[in-house]
């Protein structure tokens, strides 16, 4: 399927909050020529202490409020609610094509280090529900995986602490606490963690690869366009529309540390799902 | 009104998730006789991220079904809700005795130090509602008022790594960013920061006062009680009851660590609002 009206379609992103915009960021840098909606489901995060079935139901809310604005492809920018409601999102909007963000981190690792120690760094509910044990198991049987709750690192990422000795001495003790030096790959498990991934660079072992979700996520999407001859034809920079559920205000302080540039209130769009 | 049956009735306390439990520790340290009912409305939390008319409504839910298992006395132990709802939840419990956790807070700092210079660390969302300046400024004129907001001490609770270096040297980072060397008192304006009292004594100045809103909110209640006459009577310890709308495991888990004892799920009644 190769049409110029729908591959003018914008490349639609949703998370619960601010975190999925290292995401939709390390797409822009990939694909700088795609039109992008991001919708940030801010009136109810954080999605990782909600039951299932809550997260299902708001995510699939959100995912359709996009696929009506009209979009070409979703990435659910969000570890939660990949983990949770991948399957469930590909059957409300099929034949939409549907990426998460665990896939691509499981597969990235796998293939960096065939057998290899994975140590994965993510939130209370990714590690709960173990996604990415599960994908890396799936993929490899000869893997190994630890996983380590640090929200701590959220917190860090959305207070714009991302580097010097108070980022350093956290990170230091959950890679400590998970027997961090002896892993030959450290997955970033929470779209937050891209923000400190030089921080978590100079504390960790020398020869450990880091897997991060948000640019391994940008290189799925890059081949599921290509893959669909859905790229979008021109050579105009593509265009960039923000919206929330709530906190607007915030949203765009908080975002802008993610997104990598300042933004204001009028950047972003209040909508109500 | 001194009523047998009706001072047997428990005293209701109500947050957004277990911060308040700090409050329900003062409470039944001080009272140790009173029945106490705890609702932590998990499901929604957190509030600080809502806007107001939000907060409103779940309070306002949350508070009502505290008055149908029926409570002689309501404590807003969250300091989001005591800022945007108070009136509104004295309106609709008439004539139910309603405390919020901000005016004890603002009373003690006053009395502490008349004329005196006030610290409040609190969230992002109390700070932006400046709920304990206008409280200070209205029961003294010549009081002056910082606000610091300072999320990474909610983590640091949640995580409980609430002494050691690295809680330290956040501390002593929004200390400094607050200028708070010069200060009178130091408010902890969030019910999260009883947890991490000894770490700010030991970074902050020698003669700063800590207000710690927890143990003030249990001497409002305390006064309340006796001034109606509606203390339990006899000796034996009083009952506890904790409710939550979503996530019991976690609230048993970290909610040990405010109420300062372990507890596991089969303590916590899962509720719908």
């Amino acid at each position: 399927m190769s049409d110029k009206s729908h591959n003018e379609l914008p490349i639609g992103v949703f998370d619960s909050g601010v975190g999925g915009l290292t995401v939709l960021k390390a797409i822009r840098e990939t694909l700088p020529n795609e039109n992008l909606v991001y919708l940030g489901d801010t009136a109810r995060l954080p999605y990782g202490t909600k039951s299932p079935a809550s997260i299902e139901r708001y995510a699939t809310q959100a995912a359709e409020r996009l696929q009506q604005e009209g979009i070409k492809l979703l990435v659910v920018a969000c570890n939660t609610a990949s983990a949770v409601a991948l399957g469930a999102l590909r059957a409300a909007l099929d034949p939409l094509p549907v990426v998460g963000v665990v896939e691509p981190g499981a597969t990235a690792a796998v293939e960096a280090r065939p057998g290899g120690r994975h140590l994965v760094l993510a939130t209370e509910a990714t590690v709960g529900l173990h996604a990415y044990r599960d994908a890396i198991a799936g993929r490899d049987a000869g893997a190994e995986v630890r996983e380590k709750a640090c929200e701590m690192l959220v917190a860090l990422a959305e207070e714009g602490w991302s580097d010097g000795e108070i980022a350093r001495a956290i990170v230091r003790r959950y890679l400590c606490e998970a027997g961090g030096a002896r892993t030959d790959t450290i997955i970033l498990g929470c779209t937050h963690f891209p923000l400190l991934i030089d921080t978590i660079r100079a504390v960790a072992a020398a020869d450990a690869v880091l897997i991060d979700s948000a640019s391994t996520t940008a290189g799925f999407v890059a081949a599921a366009l290509e893959t669909d001859g859905a790229r979008r034809s021109g050579r105009s920079p593509g265009t960039l529309r923000l919206l929330a559920t709530d906190g607007v205000t915030r949203f765009a302080r908080v975002g802008g540390r993610f997104l990598g540039h300042g933004m204001s209130d009028r950047d972003v769009e209040l909508i109500d799902l």
